[in-house]
């Protein structure tokens, strides 16, 4: 077993799926999302993308101005930070111990997920270590996500994240690859530690050095630059 | 199986860690490093922190003003990030496709580390399945170290930043829980996304506030708020 990231792995359907579709179908275990639904998922479950998108968000309520005590008064809080996605065949769940929330959402309609409990899994030895293998890659795809953070400059920071974003989940298009799903400016903020008017200005600047394109219907293009472009993962064929 | 956090989990030593070590010091896959040496860590292999403390870092190609072909010109980059430590028990890879490098570091004197083939961990399955737990572990605490970036004042990812770091790697100490190593100001700005001068600036701020206390030997202390302190994950007893 070498390290992902390779098309061979990036094509590799999850073995046992449809056998835990039908399971997760006859014990209840499924249900499908509108846009920005919340998913209103547990912690200790397991749940896996059958359809749509699933937009991961976390609140932290370590600040240095409020007590630590406070609760958060609004879903759509401002310092809700964007996560990251997680695209159909890809598992998540929700960990968060005090002082942070983590939340799941529908980023598109239709968005359907199912749930196991983590002892279930052993019923399904091989599929259990393909989720394994995911959240691995996951975890490597953060670290990722992490070094464009730590850039000094947010234009740095802006051009990377969304430059790891098309990596996984981009399209070919006529000029490279777009996010085939729209994603707001305040969301991306929300990622990279800016306000919305920030990242209005910079995507301004970005597309005026041709570095980021913007398609119909908002959709954010990287011209074809990267050696290496494709989703990666384990994921349904 | 339920999910991480717990002190059950996180006092669980590795199974078969005494097996392996014998194994690596058979086989010569074992090293010792000093002092901020560079761990030649190669794609493709799993490593384990036998002891001491590793400290991973990136460095992002990706910026808006040079060529995505240009390469790093000194280790000791301006835009490497830390994203994180790895302490004794624990597995790290370092998998960095173009145009990210990631790279290991000895963060303390006599940090040394084994490292074997992904598939010869075939030979240990319980060992494998403790692997990828940590992976999942170090994923989790990943999403929470985001959900810090995402705040918009820089002393909040701060704060939050040193509190996800003492709640993993803190010991207790009078005053609450101390980060038993040193970290310099330019490692803390190279994960939060800030200068060296500002971390000085706002950890004076954080000091004033009573949010932080600085020890001896420049190690840093929390007073004793988070309702959850503790090392987590799987880790040599």
């Amino acid at each position: 077993m070498t390290s992902t990231f390779s098309p061979s792995d990036a094509s590799r359907p999850f073995l046992a799926w449809q056998g835990i579709l039908d399971w997760a179908q006859e014990h209840y275990r499924y249900r499908a999302f509108s846009k920005d639904e919340r998913i209103p998922a547990r912690t200790g479950l397991l749940y896996l993308v059958q359809q749509g998108l699933v937009r991961l968000v976390g609140t932290s309520e370590v600040t240095s101005n409020k007590t630590h005590l406070s609760f958060r008064l609004s879903q759509q809080s401002n310092d809700e930070a964007f996560l990251g996605f997680v695209g159909i065949g890809q598992p998540f769940e929700i960990v968060a111990p005090s002082p942070f929330i983590l939340d799941a959402y529908a980023h598109i309609d239709r968005t359907s997920v199912v749930w196991l409990y983590w002892n279930e899994l052993d019923n399904w030895p091989l599929f259990r270590r393909e989720v394994m293998e995911a959240f691995r890659y996951q975890h490597q795809r953060k670290l990722l996500w992490l070094t464009t953070l730590g850039q000094k400059q947010t234009i740095d920071r802006l051009l990377g994240f969304l430059t790891l974003l098309i990596e996984e989940f981009g399209e070919p298009c006529d000029r490279g690859y777009f996010l085939p799903f729209p994603i707001t400016h305040a969301q991306v903020g929300s990622a990279i530690g800016a306000t919305r008017v920030t990242v209005t200005r910079l995507m301004g600047k970005l597309r005026q050095r041709k570095l980021i394109y913007v398609q119909d219907d908002h959709l954010i293009c990287l011209p074809a630059f990267t050696p290496r472009i494709g989703r990666g993962g384990p994921q349904v064929g």
